[in-house]
């Protein structure tokens, strides 16, 4: 693993979980050039438009984000975004910065207030714990995950060496009322504010989106970005190569997150790819992608093991996308091998016994040849299996 | 059960299916003014695209409706087209009547051929035993559901006893691959073509069509209405008072039948009725109600009995629909009693074991009051339990 210059973290346990750790700092020893990229449901939580306020503010002068786990902070009113601006405060005086230096997050249970005192107590023993170590951060910002999710990427521009690293949290299926997906990326890269949030804006629409099922965002969504320059480079500006350097390093960490996230899915036993090619369009492309790793039939097909394609061409048919269905071919592909089940539409013989080999491994591809343009897109989606349900008709309680 | 005058039903077992019955066929003495609604999606089975074509033609002469269970005749190319129009051909020679006064449906596995042979058989079969009762018929179009759905209203118009009989099959869930919803509507009311088409169109988007998850529609899904006459009353016009007496009969029958399939929804436990008032338009209101009852996190909720109240308020929230999250009221009731559990957006103190009791009945209500505006609507869904997982994930093989 690889930290990026200038950058401190912690996780420590403030008592708003039973046990486990539940609040997390990341530190800039400088201010950073910052990008964000929130959720679009129309209930937000209080973090949520607090930070998308100070983004618009001060998205040159970023310092921290504090963040906690447990409770949403969301459908919690006025009081809520007091409590947000009294979180970005309290880090903010201790870590002698100013307010609008500090991004606030939260995630947990809805509806409920944020335990102010233990909360501040937690910030003040936090800020004596920061170091380069970023797990204790990656552990304190987990709900129902069961792993944490870290991941790094180093990358030359102009001879400078450049480091992203990223820590997520989110388990996999559609989780609205736990804030699903949480992003921090930090990187000592210099990069102007429009390059910064333009190659954020393109890497999440290829990453954290394409595993956001059937649209459902939950109220607490939010992919951060920092960067704070000390690698020493030229300021990156947008669509330059310094800009596509970065942009790699930025997506591949974005890329393994939004994978080590379904996989981590609620339940979940299996990963699937699914691509589609030779798409009319990337908008159908898309649409159609994320309709078949959404659907809870080819889900199920999948923890079964079963070669039921036609859930999977019916999923495309209801994506919204327009297309010509006669042309499609179907495939299914593992590390066990690769099988053609449907040709221009229909189904074609093939072997059940291979299909199922196929299928029995933990990650298995669906590839959709549309045979009707050069569009491309690539979701991912985890299986659905009676775990998720237990999982889900007994959380709150 | 009341049987319009006129019409005759039948269902036999032609050895599509391995024991149970597979093949039915509705007739009526005399033509019939027809209208069909059909499934959105982009892949539509032979059967669809043969009867849209037909309704085109004729929607004035159809005498019969042959029906088959166990496939689906979808993803099934020429032949496909081929095949339902055999079907077509043979019950219109059994049947004595023209082949463009047939109308064809399929329910099942999808990319399967028709055994045409085994269905050319059943379909002499059943001419002969066709009769007044249509239980047989509705035995014949179940596919994974566990009870026949059939259901009947009479109304008088201009003094005339006129029936309207409703016979469906569907099993809740999202289930594109086994055509989720067929729904067949005999009356025998003399209405005309543009009111019967009218009539049902604002019928079924109030219906079946509240019941559909997701957007989700299978590649086989219809509805059709039958209308032949023979109660004797003049022609009724659109939005007459004759149209809104005959729309009342057959939406009646139509949201009977739209949730006893939701009753009969795979794996379920309990029946949940979504409904929202005060929204700032009907679209919106409709977004809204749809999102509630399709998100697997309230599903899975309901299922738990947990009164989770964060799930619906963020369903609501990512449905599409712009609104004013700060005014939410939300209420979730039953048979037990009723109890608020947010109110303007936020959570309010609730009895846990009062909302447990409620919880813990067969029919749950969740109304959520938006006040900000006078548009309503009203969705059914069912809870999701571990049994759906295990119905979809073997349900093929």
């Amino acid at each position: 693993m690889f930290v990026p210059r200038g950058f401190s973290y912690v996780g420590v346990h403030c008592r708003i979980k039973r046990r486990r750790k539940d609040l997390g700092i990341i530190f800039s020893e400088v201010p950073c050039t910052a990008a964000g990229v929130f959720t679009t449901n129309v209930v937000k939580a209080a973090p949520v438009i607090y930070d998308m306020e100070i983004l618009e503010k001060n998205p040159g002068g970023i310092r921290a984000v504090v963040v906690n786990s447990g409770i949403a902070n969301a459908c919690t009113g006025k009081q809520g975004m007091i409590n947000a601006r009294r979180m970005a405060e309290k880090a903010a005086k201790e870590l002698n910065v100013p307010i609008e230096s500090v991004l606030v997050s939260s995630t947990g249970v809805i509806g409920v207030q944020l335990p102010m005192e233990k909360l501040e107590a937690g910030i003040e023993e936090a800020v004596k714990n920061l170091s380069k170590d970023p797990v204790p951060f990656a552990e304190a910002i987990m709900t129902t995950d069961t792993k944490i999710k870290i991941h790094s990427e180093r990358v030359m521009i102009e001879g400078k060496e450049i480091t992203v690293l990223g820590i997520a949290k989110g388990s996999g299926m559609i989780h609205p009322n736990m804030a699903t997906m949480l992003s921090f990326i930090t990187t000592d890269a210099k990069v102007s504010e429009g390059a910064l949030k333009k190659l954020l804006k393109i890497s999440v629409d290829d990453s954290y989106n394409m595993i956001d099922v059937d649209g459902d965002t939950s109220t607490n969504d939010m992919v951060i970005v920092l960067a704070n320059g000390l690698a020493g480079n030229t300021t990156i500006q947008e669509e330059t190569d310094g800009f596509w350097k970065l942009y790699e390093a930025v997506h591949e960490v974005n890329r393994v997150l939004a994978e080590k996230i379904v996989k981590d899915g609620e339940g979940a036993t299996k990963v699937m790819e699914v691509e589609v090619k030779n798409a009319p369009d990337r908008n159908s492309a898309r649409l159609i992608a994320r309709a078949i790793a959404s659907s809870n039939l080819v889900k199920t097909a999948i923890y079964g093991e079963d070669a039921n394609w036609g859930r999977v061409i019916a999923a495309a048919g209801y994506s919204g996308a327009r297309f010509n269905p006669d042309r499609l071919d179907l495939f299914f592909e593992s590390a066990a091998g690769r099988i053609k089940v449907a040709e221009n539409g229909q189904g074609v013989d093939f072997d059940e016994d291979k299909a199922k080999k196929i299928l029995s491994e933990k990650k298995v591809k669906i590839v959709l040849d549309m045979k009707q343009g050069k569009a491309f897109a690539r979701a991912w989606g985890c299986d659905l299996t009676e775990k998720y349900v237990e999982i889900n008709g007994r959380y709150r309680t």
